[in-house]
């Protein structure tokens, strides 16, 4: 039916750009093309991204596309999804990619999947874990999908301190197996993706015991379904946990088995050495996180299941045919794997601010409502002052972004190439960043793209908007792989040592060096108007607010602790305090990554493209002080005189923005399937888009729809009985 | 499958209440019920809603159920929700019901059923917008059931500015009819919930065309479907316009018939006259916001449709049958019935916390998690502060709004009964007022929704959580019937029109009596840190902050204009600094009203209650000056030297709620049909209740989903050809 209409009904609408966005892109002042090419890391990756696009939505288009997605039912997406999976692994395997290249696809579909696990979690988890005999065991039939696998650890009862799992595989001698079981309710494995129906296989973690005496937690390698019939084994119930927020999967937290218990809070207190890293250790689901995507969530209960000694993945301990158990080491590539997990989230809330910028931007530019000037036609949304101002901090936060992402991708891979040479002198440090600020942009994130949602008004409400999908499925970030809260804290506990390193003469390095600086004498560096362009000025606020703030809790702490109070009551009574402490060293770490890389354009790129990401990261740095003001104020680290020049340089880089908006979106080139979205599509035809999506939606099947015959013809009959 | 499981892991598992949650029920200072009954408005008032959940919940308890919902599809929910309507209609009229009966059940019943419109917008609109002789036709067929219908305003293309609505409805003198008829794609009606599949009649507001001349805006009674089969009429096109982000209705904005045609903008300027009254008037879908609900909310699109003369609804003015135009009145009423749904919105909005703050205080009352002190137990996670910090402000602002939205109700009651009698003294204020309110307290309640959804960890993501579902449909409220920013404008325009009224001399009354008072003098009345319990010190805080940032915007206004910009490029480049001005006043009033009612409390009831409630309001209010610190310290209306003790007293406060927790929210007596969640249950039984939910999830109802057979076999088989 709506096909029909829409024939009718489209005869006056343009088939080509609205006139409304193009005349957005007839103002840009820089190329678009060199910011794309930069963003994808050069113009050959530029290249490669669009041969992926064009091999998926030009020769897949049917199976690749968004459109049919907001109308589906969850198993109907689940379906859809275990079928792209397995068009994309055999399109690895049909031409051979790079696991590079596996990676750009895997963005260019949202990581709309189901069974991605399989390569993100459950081979590598295999590689890391497992002995060689083992791995030459398992490895080929993973990698061939003869074995399709997850990898299961969070419990009904336990996300967070993953200490206190309670499924058990206890050794028994007579046989040479380890019998796994769940022991009660609260010890079922639950949210593992793919383990509800498409796992035939699945690394679980559970208590080890021997003889009695628990030998910490190992990874156990289980068959789960039958390789004939996919029928779930003797001894193993499964089943999905059932809808989540958004259609899409989540997994929230996996622990690399650890065998070293020790309470968490307990630690701070031991002059804060990073003992942080001993325990909830959060790896997980690194491969689904954004779009649309569904996974098959399972909850995993095991029934006095047997398995042989060699099932037990050995590489890190080991148990012999008598029963005897030695922890062979402690790999800190672990930590590596967790860190990594981290900084792949850090580039997903820059995704989903991405899409959400270019929905926001390309609609409000040709949405039409209103007039600011009696007697002229309805203005362009993106006109008014609020709307921009909902907007902007999401475009310029994308950026920043994309550019920390990067940062600690770099960092990362320095850090793990070291920690396989023996060298973990760098963990720490990353440890500590990566967590807060996995928090602070998954924070950051999810409240940028809810406001660009609303900023589409109540359209922004409707499924085929993306915009809505795309902000419920960012939600996940900040639950996942270490709650946020739990992150700041563990952020805040390294931010403790260093303040006390420096404090008694200690050099600090890398992201606390600012802590050695002597701030006594600190006069705010922004003595007229003008140095609010500055943004080398701007960092120093940022760095004495940061230094000013976590001296403050680490002196109250001290002082808590002096008065005789109970460490564990002092730790609690600060938690607040902490967590506001990270938050501000994060902040500053975020613009100060951001100007770094903004400032190194003017010697690589051209002029105009340098002037352009100058203006944006303005923005971005004196809008963070202009949220946080009390901060700043209390802080003492700007004026009054310095917040009013502020507010004003604030909202005039406002309009300098302001034409070159819609070209700093279309310079994501995101492609229109990538941003599924019927309001941000590149043509700017919004209206039609979203009538058009009204097709495919099942109650428009049918003129009447079966409630009518069952309840709503009795009720206008004026009969007393609906058929309920 | 599920329920085997059930039967077998549950044999350990308590069938009574919780003991952790237990506990915390023997702390409690005050008397539960005595708070239940200042809540529900008295003891008989507790009794009667007892005996409506009684009625639903155990006589009708399979239909009423919440248990399923989470698991059904939008055709199901939209099923199963008309079939609720029709109970509910049926047993309103079997028991004669009262309209206080009616609005209570829909309440119990988180307004969740699809066809409320037709009680709380059609007859509405029916009874004001008829004259005498078209009600004697209508109101009975409708009052009877033989007619359902819907109230169709808001456009694909026009929400906001609704005087840009394009529907028109054209006199043929020839035939003595009107000819409606919808001119272009984006003039289809779109959002009317019940429109798509429900409804036989609508009232439709179209642009009146005589001679070809534009008369404004007028509504029409038109006929959708056939009162046979259901079928839509020749002429009419309609459709669903697809899924929202949650299952839940929202219309996004309804003008209430407003032949002035005044551009909005070029209002504020004539000296803030309340002209802002005479455009973008959105009343709406009062019934179902709130909840899992869902509605078909649709599309409509008029082909040519005739329909007599005699069905343009003709209280306000007439067509003769020669084709002559009269405006009769401008009747305040239809501006009465646009505030009362803002004072509903208020109250959802406490609704939603309400939900929200009990889910989260129960949950985390019974979740174990780490622990604080090493060799103990895990802790209850209520005991961590970030924990309170995240949970208590909601639990406070659920209070806070509950007596806002009484006092709102009482306003708007006394202004419409003068209203009746000719005298609209008080329509500005009161408009005034409930716009910003609804902004306020809908973005208040969003974000502390949210806050608390994210203090449930990973499980607060699953829908069967009711948490999570509340959430999003809460976030309906910050677009629908005047999208947040846009009522913000217009409390500001009504603080600047006082302002210089105040300036002038001129006395304010109301809300905004305090700009007459004499600030020069300030001094922080908050001189040792006992005074932070001091309720009107802390008041008049509040005020100061807002007298001084109202002004300073007034005051930049005035300059601005005074430096000759034109009047457009002014208001536009302050229209954030109006925002913050509008936000300042609404939070004074927000906190104003909470510390009137709760010292109220004092005469009126047990000193035990009296205590809790003004500690939970004493927490509020400092909670409310800790989040925006900069705006006071910018302000000037504390020094650092308060804000240290704020932020003291602000912590020991969460020590002091602890105790309550459990009990303030078991005294919102909410029924378990009502929370609607399975971590959130009287029984604290969390991790039973989400296990026993995935009984009803589709894809647990086989042990094989078909995915397998279509996709995953053929990969596993090493087959190269998924069935795709």
């Amino acid at each position: 039916m709506a096909a029909r209409l829409t024939a009718e009904f489209l005869k006056d609408w343009s088939k080509g750009v609205n006139p409304d966005i193009q005349k957005e892109r007839n103002t840009c002042t820089f190329n678009t093309e060199e910011l794309t090419n930069l963003l994808d890391g050069g113009p050959e990756k530029t290249k490669r991204r669009k041969e992926l696009e064009q091999l998926f939505f030009n020769q897949h288009g049917d199976l690749f596309s968004f459109k049919r997605r907001p109308f589906m039912t969850k198993s109907e997406l689940y379906e859809h999804s275990v079928a792209k999976s397995v068009k994309v692994f055999q399109l690895r395997k049909e031409y051979g990619w790079s696991e590079e290249d596996y990676d750009l696809a895997t963005r260019i579909l949202n990581f709309d999947f189901a069974l991605s696990l399989h390569h993100t979690m459950f081979i590598p988890a295999l590689e890391r874990l497992a002995t060689d005999e083992q791995k030459a065991k398992w490895l080929p039939l993973a990698q061939s999908y003869q074995i399709i696998g997850t990898y299961a650890q969070t419990e009904l009862g336990h996300g967070t301190n993953l200490l206190g799992l309670e499924t058990t595989a206890t050794f028994d001698k007579d046989t040479d197996e380890f019998v796994m079981n769940t022991p009660r309710l609260s010890s079922m494995k639950w949210w593992p993706g793919g383990l509800a129906k498409s796992c035939t296989h699945a690394v679980v973690l559970a208590q080890l015991v021997i003889d009695g005496t628990n030998c910490g937690m190992h990874p156990f390698m289980v068959q789960l379904r039958s390789l004939d019939d996919h029928m779930p084994l003797p001894g193993v119930k499964l089943g999905d946990i059932g809808p989540k927020l958004a259609a899409n999967s989540t997994d929230n937290g996996f622990m690399i088995l650890n065998s070293v218990r020790i309470p968490r809070l307990h630690m701070l207190m031991k002059n804060g050495r990073v003992l942080s890293l001993n325990y909830c250790i959060t790896v997980g689901d690194i491969g689904q996180k954004i779009g649309y995507n569904i996974s098959d969530n399972g909850f995993l209960i095991i029934n006095k299941l047997r398995i042989p000694r060699q099932n037990m993945l050995m590489k890190n301990a080991r148990v012999t045919r008598e029963g005897k158990f030695t922890q062979l080491s402690n790999n800190k590539a672990n930590y590596a794997t967790m860190i990594l997990v981290r900084v792949n989230i850090i580039s997903w809330a820059k995704d989903t601010m991405r899409q959400a910028a270019c929905v926001a931007v390309r609609y409000s530019a040709v949405r039409r409502q209103t007039t600011l000037k009696p007697g002229t036609p309805e203005q362009q949304v993106l006109d008014f002052q609020t709307q921009q101002y909902k907007i902007f901090p999401c475009l310029a936060g994308t950026y920043a972004t994309h550019f920390i992402a990067q940062d600690m991708f770099s960092a990362y891979y320095s850090a793990y190439n070291e920690i396989m040479r023996g060298n973990n002198r760098k963990l720490g440090e990353l440890h500590a960043q990566t967590s807060g600020l996995k928090a602070f942009l998954s924070d950051m994130s999810t409240s940028m793209v809810e406001t660009c949602r609303r900023s589409c008004g109540g359209h922004g409400y409707l499924k085929s908007s993306g915009i809505a999908e795309n902000m419920v499925s960012s939600l996940a970030l900040v639950t996942i792989e270490g709650e946020n809260t739990v992150l700041y804290l563990q952020t805040a506990r390294y931010l403790m040592k260093q303040m006390a390193n420096a404090v008694s003469g200690t050099k600090t390095e890398g992201s606390t060096a600012y802590m050695n600086r002597d701030f006594t004498s600190y006069m705010c560096p922004i003595e007229v108007r003008e140095d609010c362009k500055n943004l080398h000025k701007l960092r120093d606020v940022y760095v004495q607010r940061a230094h000013k703030v976590i001296m403050a809790v680490a002196q109250k702490l001290q002082m808590d602790m002096e008065s005789g109070q109970p460490q564990e009551v002092v730790f609690n009574n600060n938690m607040v305090a902490l967590v506001r402490a990270a938050r501000a060293h994060i902040h500053l770490t975020v613009i100060d990554i951001y100007i770094s890389k903004v400032d190194n354009l003017r010697y690589t790129h051209s002029t105009e493209l340098s002037k352009v990401m100058t203006e944006l990261c303005n923005f971005f740095v004196i809008y963070g002080i202009v949220q946080e003001t009390g901060d700043f104020l209390e802080m003492e680290t700007i004026g009054l005189q310095q917040l009013e020049w502020l507010r004003q340089q604030e909202m005039d880089l406002l309009a300098v923005i302001r034409p070159n908006a819609v070209s700093l979106v279309d310079s994501f080139d995101l492609h229109d399937e990538s941003v599924a979205s019927t309001l941000g599509q590149y043509d700017g035809n919004a209206y039609q888009h979203l009538f058009e999506s009204t097709q495919y939606e099942p109650m428009n099947q049918t003129q009447v729809h079966p409630a009518y015959y069952k309840h709503i013809r009795g009720l206008l009959k004026g009969s007393n009985t609906s058929k309920l």
